[in-house]
């Protein structure tokens, strides 16, 4: 199941890149030749870009059977798989990635990479600045989702991979799968963008900013620069609250109601939970969901790869929105979830509608789900069918 | 048009509430007698409690035209009438309440108090302890819904209303509504709850409880204790974080698409607004938001209202809500907005059905509107179509 790569210590003249790749654990390194720094949508560039991937299956002969699975916002690369060091939970996609799977890895070589500007080994801004050592920290540039797929276009020259039978991700990941057909359109055959958008809303920019606001306020954050404190001594507070605004959008009313309705979270209460300081069931969700991110996601990273989110709008700087999405061509399964209130199904109905014309196997589907935005993660049954009956047609069309 | 109160100075025997009436510019005082004092839900009691409340219109010899006027969260009793001391804006709803309007004053005594614990003048947090003259702070007892409409009860007591025409809010004022009908039902002859629940749903206290968290995390916020501050030196980021994430819920994404869609909100950028502090107009307007609450609300108030409002919940202590509802025997007109996602539609029709049975002239009408939640303050035609449709059949039913 581990990739064994070919090209690990070769330079790829395509692209200037150079693989320097190793693995520690599970993972795979891959970094960018220092001669060809990284250009960034802000005009910044980057030098040693490490992007760490996962694969999974082999690379068949004519290296068309890639795809590629992009994560979301606080995702990483262990897409699928057991818990290992580094990865203390099971793959995020288990039961959608895998032998026999939907996205069968018996029969696919999967690719998933760590985000640009994240925190799980690729370049980001807890990763150490060439001149000085020190984490960047707010020196790290603004990156944008493009800048995310064009690193990952460099990853793919070096695996060799010129063309991914398909690209898939929800979310954020969705938001990359279309940078990725709009940014290459020759080097992607399919796509499956999940519960995302064309262009960020005014309403989930705004949550992101809120939580963006929080996290600033903490004076544990201290401009970014905390990275020398003791453990303790992060911007936690800020984090979780950051993070307990996005979950309330990831889940919906309904199923808030069902899972802790008015429930009280602890047991020894004095006149029924009537203090400014008692907690709903519901708060102790928060927390638990606050809590787990700080010990595993970095305060800036949050930050940048949340801005990115903001930014993400195809139409940017190629003539608007509808422009931007005639370059997509290629077979497109969107994928949207009928509970969702941060990228509501009204949203890939209109990416649907904007690409629906382009290919004969384009379809839409909407899930059934009381899940809200986090279906794309936990309805795995019906998203496997989807994606699926999706690369089945896709099979029997080129046969 | 101003009330002239022939209780003022006068002890109301039935209550044991002395009416230490008197006006400050347009605004009357009115403040319990010490000799009982104000026991609250919480088992805590206060001394020397005070309600601020203004009055339109004058009440009729046999005191059966009087209307209560109940505010919501960051409200206050101006509901009608120009800017003025005080009240740097005109009536929050001006077009509902007024002469010749709905709720027309020529015709009907309408009564709207600062809600206990809030900063408008009413005892709250910011009110002076009676032990020590320094602001109660965190010192001030959780307040519930039933705490504030239990004092509003003596202040009718004191006014010489023994019964309201009608009770009439939205939000938090809805829920006040609720708790009139439930708490004194021979005290109400009909009423008119807008946009809110019969028990704050898991996913409004999520949204309350985090807006409290950020506020509780600002260091200025003092544990509560930042009165002798410097004006600069109050909570002031939290506060309006908190309400950032309020002002998201009170709207809809759509109305955000059409007001800001992804403008950006300054002009002088570099690189597209790709910049980690680059700004967009939503997050001018919630700064905007943010920063006109700061200036004329309390931070612990905030606090108190928000936790008054996860408590409420008319079933408590009740044997559940449908016993609590059954008691509801009067006219009922309940009014939805179909884009409210903070206080959804579902929750008037639950409401309602609850209700439905128990009086003919019951019924439930939906607003159609792009505004949200905040429809129930500038929806000010439709709502006032509905209240004067229903007040009018309450006349016509009683003639």
């Amino acid at each position: 199941m581990r990739n064994t790569n070919q090209h690990t210590g070769t330079p790829y003249a395509a692209t200037g890149a150079w693989l320097q790749g190793h693995e520690v654990g599970h993972r795979s390194f891959f970094t960018f030749a220092i001669q060809r720094p990284f250009t960034l949508d802000s005009g910044a560039s980057l030098r040693d870009v490490t992007l760490v991937y996962e694969t999974w299956g082999t690379l068949n002969e004519d290296q068309s059977n890639a795809i590629l699975i992009c994560h979301a916002w606080t995702g990483d690369s262990h897409v699928a798989g057991e818990a290992e060091q580094g990865h203390p939970t099971p793959g995020w996609w288990e039961g959608v990635v895998g032998p026999g799977q939907a996205v069968d890895t018996n029969k696919y070589f999967v690719v998933c990479s760590n985000v640009l500007g994240g925190c799980q080994g690729s370049t980001g801004p807890t990763s150490p600045h060439p001149d000085d050592g020190a984490p960047y920290a707010l020196r790290f540039p603004a990156v944008t989702i493009r800048d995310m797929v064009r690193a990952q276009a460099w990853l793919a020259d070096s695996l060799g991979i010129n063309t991914w039978h398909s690209v898939i991700g929800g979310s954020m990941g969705g938001m990359q799968v279309l940078e990725w057909a709009i940014t290459y359109p020759l080097r992607v055959k399919s796509i499956v963008p999940i519960a995302t958008c064309i262009e960020s809303s005014a309403q989930q920019i705004a949550w992101g900013a809120i939580g963006r606001r929080a996290l600033l306020m903490d004076p544990l954050w201290n401009n970014g620069d905390y990275y020398s404190a003791a453990p303790d001594q992060g911007p936690w507070h800020g984090l979780a609250i950051a993070r307990m605004i996005a979950q309330v959008t990831f889940r919906t009313d309904n199923r808030f109601n069902e899972k802790f309705g008015r429930e009280l979270c602890d047991t020894n209460f004095h006149s029924d939970g009537v203090d400014l300081f008692d907690r709903f069931e519901v708060e102790n969700y928060l927390d638990y969901h606050g809590d787990k991110l700080i010990r595993r996601f970095d305060a800036n990273s949050y930050l940048y790869i949340g801005k990115a989110m903001d930014l993400h709008d195809v139409g940017r700087g190629r003539g608007g929105v509808s422009r931007a999405m005639s370059r997509i061509t290629v077979p497109t399964l969107t994928i949207g979830i009928d509970s969702d209130i941060l990228y509501p199904a009204y949203q890939q109905e209109l990416l649907h509608e904007s690409v629906r014309q382009n290919h004969p196997l384009t379809r839409y589907v909407q899930i059934s789900s009381p899940e809200g935005h986090d279906g794309f993660l936990i309805e795995t049954a019906k998203i496997s069918t989807e994606i699926s009956n999706f690369l089945f047609a896709l099979e029997e069309a080129s046969s």
